[in-house]
């Protein structure tokens, strides 16, 4: 197999200033980063895109659309889909957002994700974007992803082409599932990102950001990245993490701590 | 249908002394508890044993055997098993434990449930108590309880007669599940326990502590409720909350918002 590549998602090092985490990208030979709204918006984003190209980064993903609960999500979505575009990011990632305001109704939530994407498509097919559909771990189905299994979100994305629409695996959401390895396998060239996470106990408050470096928690990375291999996935993977003690470090130290993640991990799937 | 019938869990007024609760119970006219080990063995096991007959009252279950990860558990669970039949108490709650120290095998730890509960049974059986397979949220997988589905807990279940091996249904815990309807019907009579709890946002550190009582938070429970119903479950349904909030106060005034949250919730229900 080809030696796979890391993209370095900037949420790993939330506060490092965007240039900064570009320069530090390329001192450090990460060709790939994922890329956040909230730091593009905030640097300016033809500002960022014409920093990521000059610096010879490709960008795997934007983070995030969706959101599908919240009023004047038509407008929002199709915003990140254009911003995608424009920093050439091949992947828009969705998190469909928890139950609407005062909703006790998950299965009528999750029908409508898929029709909200369904909509969507026509605009993210015309701007090159493929949509990704990011199932999150069932402790955020509440109040930030009703989509909460590989499962789910293969149905909805399997109603479209596969390049208007795939998933996420990202392996801190979906490691406790007895089905994920047979919907790996279902999921097949849909993986649109794929993105390492560890699950490291206690959770902290709010449950956020409880997830580790890979290799510092319980679940089976290795394991659960052949299985992804398998598929034929061979576009760069994403380290994601969202940590306050890394995020109170220095980028460059929270880039060197996921490089030496990536090394271990690697050097255990071979 | 005949109204069903509160079953006060004593891990709702952690702090309750047992006499205080056992005496509050009768004046309130709940005619059954669910009882805890730590409870019931600080007081004393023949003493609480008395007090509760003494009081007519009932025990519904008694938690918890399980924590199948631990070095000791057979020896654990049959005392457990012994604790039961002395309360009278039908079932007695297993909570598997998570991975053993230092493991990624979740698949592993899943098997390893099944044989413990296999090997379990005939002692059981003997004691007349029915062990009761409780799934927790998957945000408990890693340190709390591998079995996450309901139906991972029948899939163990149905290896054994109705009567030595049932599951338990939490609201809380299952909610979530895009298949519960569906796997509550195929529980039918194995359904052991029924409980309440409701799903409240933000999640407290440790999430441990972050249910609420039944109508406070998002959780459809009376859809839950009638299906439960449905398969001819007639037993009393407990309401067991873990709530630093509810804990502070005294047990007499937790058990009045108890019976206030099934009060509205039963009405629901007609």
């Amino acid at each position: 197999m080809t030696a796979p590549e890391l993209s370095f998602n900037q949420a790993t090092a939330r506060d490092w200033p965007m240039l900064d985490l570009i320069a530090g990208c390329v001192t450090a030979g990460v060709r790939y980063v994922g890329l956040w709204r909230e730091q593009v918006t905030e640097f300016g984003l033809e500002q960022t895109a014409k920093a990521v190209r000059a610096a010879d980064l490709g960008v795997t993903s934007l983070c995030r659309g969706g959101f599908f609960n919240e009023p004047g999500w038509e407008i929002s979505n199709r915003r990140a889909i254009d911003e995608a575009a424009a920093l050439e990011a091949p992947v828009l990632v969705l998190v469909s957002g928890g139950l609407p305001s005062g909703s006790r109704d998950i299965a009528a939530a999750r029908a409508h994700v898929a029709e909200a994407v369904a909509e969507l498509v026509p605009y993210a097919r015309s701007a090159g974007v493929t949509l990704a559909i990011e199932p999150l771990h069932p402790m955020f189905a509440a109040d930030r992803c009703v989509i909460s299994t590989l499962a789910q979100a293969l149905d909805i994305a399997e109603a479209h082409p596969v390049d208007a629409v795939g998933v996420v695996v990202d392996t801190y959401h979906v490691w406790w599932d007895d089905q994920v390895y047979a919907q790996i396998a279902r999921a097949g060239s849909r993986i649109a990102s794929f993105q390492l996470a560890d699950w490291s106990t206690p959770l902290p408050a709010g449950v956020l950001t409880g997830r580790s470096l890979p290799g510092d928690g319980c679940v089976d990375i290795v394991s659960l990245w052949r299985a992804v291999l398998a598929t034929g996935y061979d576009d760069p993977v994403e380290i994601e993490i969202f940590n306050d003690e890394l995020w109170a470090l220095p980028g460059a130290e929270v880039l060197r701590r996921t490089l030496a993640a990536w090394s271990a991990v690697t050097a255990a799937l071979r």
